[in-house]
């Protein structure tokens, strides 16, 4: 167990959450220590009932899971996700699989952001958030040392060189909170983003739905049921994609083999005025520092990402047969 | 001469296209064919009268300056620049040197993009434009075979992973006709995209303007008292910058010497409507295409392209003295 490597994810648990899950679960070299939860595809208390669920269904109730953030930092009301986001990941947040009347047995741990910044204080794992921002900008904000002590955290979050999914220039996470977003990449810590730049170049299509179906397991088959319904709102929404972007798993996979991507050294901030509010951008005032913060992913190895992300899914779906 | 690399810029000729003109003339390996001259800076008249004066000055009257489009491809006036541009590229667009009284000895050829098209259909030559790319637009409208067979286009503008400079999202160069921009970015012409990501990144100061001012030529003194005007505006405007970016000479740089960038290879478009008109961005409908039109430049090996400018725009200046 101590030669794997430790990660802590960090989600909002809706559709490919759950698969960036099912990834971690099914690396061998991994050690999944826990889960913070947070808002943005769903509320943070779905985001907990959905996490415990699954990781029972995947045969690791063991594994704590944490309440984290529930709205973006200078929100006054708890964060509800928007209509359009329900259409995508379902109204219980997994694509609809009938989970809204299904109670979780363990309830989560409550926040502690100050454990949290001292788990992150020093140690050397990957911290993984595939939501917004909101949690790492907290227990930042907590830490008792330098950023720069702190392992390199690997996030799902912003578009760099391609335009935004929910405006022009903004990615969900980011937009979420961008106040938090901006806060951490202009904190000095060491990040890596792997973004919608690279994020819709790895395309899961319904060939990999139908495999995981004759798997035969109840964890198989749910993941099925849900990545059908997330493939069908891509049909309908980007059609020329001919699949689901593979969003949360790859910054997972990103995280674990940094050799899978491409990047650009740059420091980088967040728009948080006006139409571009949301807007992950070179920050001008850091253009020409010899020193860079963050790893822009830009290019991916689809090709052996796919096949990892099949092995490694496979691998966590099938072991409950 | 045969060995030269033959070099057609496209200038809207202010003070960084006066610049980029003189490392062209300082460049032992190129042989200036043209300069076909633009709107943007200036109107497309000033930028001929501008490009003839200073070819003069530089000792070169023997080459040919073309008049090109005075006006974007859907603008029903001819352009003129705002006041801002004014301000930074002055009255007489290169600096308030007192060109406004100074007529222009020979007349410019008049526009001839069919011409123009020709020239470039087929021809192993650098086409560098530094301005809109209206002209090239229309070339391409009219050339006689596939833009496959033409040679890669370096072009000054754009901004793909920093802020524009004239709108959160917009470079003027493709602000001033994003029509013609995504016309040429979608053509299936390759290009060379050398944008403000990296132009910001090349830094002149009045150290060397200092040294032009000791060569004692006419030709050095007038472009120090521009470049010192330019060096001053960028003081009010980019304070944190101490200096003036380089922007049209390391276009020029760049075409000669592509190992001076590291570039992106990526499909670009520019959006057409709304808050961000006038951004550089990957186009989504071809973000997996394995074939990439673009070179986008995003780093600059700094140090060396200044030394390049250095040495080569003192020689060009020196020549007449």
């Amino acid at each position: 167990m101590s030669e794997k490597s430790r990660v802590l994810l960090d989600l909002d648990t809706g559709i490919d959450d759950a698969l960036a899950l099912a990834y971690v679960l099914g690396s061998p070299e991994a050690e999944l220590v826990g889960v913070v939860c947070s808002y943005g595809n769903v509320t943070v208390g779905t985001a907990a009932r959905n996490t415990r669920f699954l990781l029972e269904l995947l045969g690791r109730p063991d594994i704590p899971v944490y309440l984290g953030a529930d709205r973006p930092l200078r929100a006054s009301t708890p964060f509800e996700p928007p209509a359009g986001v329900v259409r995508i990941h379902g109204a219980d947040g997994l694509g609809n699989v009938g989970l809204l009347d299904r109670p979780c047995n363990t309830p989560a741990r409550g926040a502690d952001l100050t454990r949290l910044a001292g788990v992150l204080y020093g140690r050397e794992f990957y911290y993984v958030p595939t939501g917004p921002l909101t949690n790492l900008a907290r227990a930042l904000d907590a830490l008792p040392g330098s950023v720069g002590e702190l392992p390199r955290v690997t996030f799902m979050g912003g578009a760099l060189v391609v335009p935004g999914n929910v405006a022009p220039c903004a990615e969900a996470n980011v937009h979420n909170d961008p106040e938090a977003a901006d806060a951490v990449l202009r904190s000095g810590l060491r990040t890596r983003m792997v973004g919608l730049d690279v994020t819709h170049q790895v395309v899961l299509t319904r060939e990999e739905t139908v495999a995981w179906r004759e798997l035969g397991t109840p964890a198989a088959r749910l993941f099925a049921d849900m990545t059908d319904h997330y493939i069908g709102i891509y049909e309908k929404n980007n059609p020329h994609m001919g699949g689901c972007a593979l969003h949360d798993p790859l910054a997972v996979a990103a995280a674990l083999d940094p050799t899978l991507v491409t990047c650009l050294p740059a420091n980088l901030r967040v728009d948080i005025e006006g139409p571009t509010r949301g807007r992950t951008v070179c920050d001008p005032d850091r253009l020409r520092d010899a020193e860079k913060d963050c790893e822009v992913a830009l290019a991916v190895d689809a090709p052996r990402f796919l096949e990892e992300f099949r092995t490694r899914v496979r691998r966590a779906l099938g072991a409950r047969a």
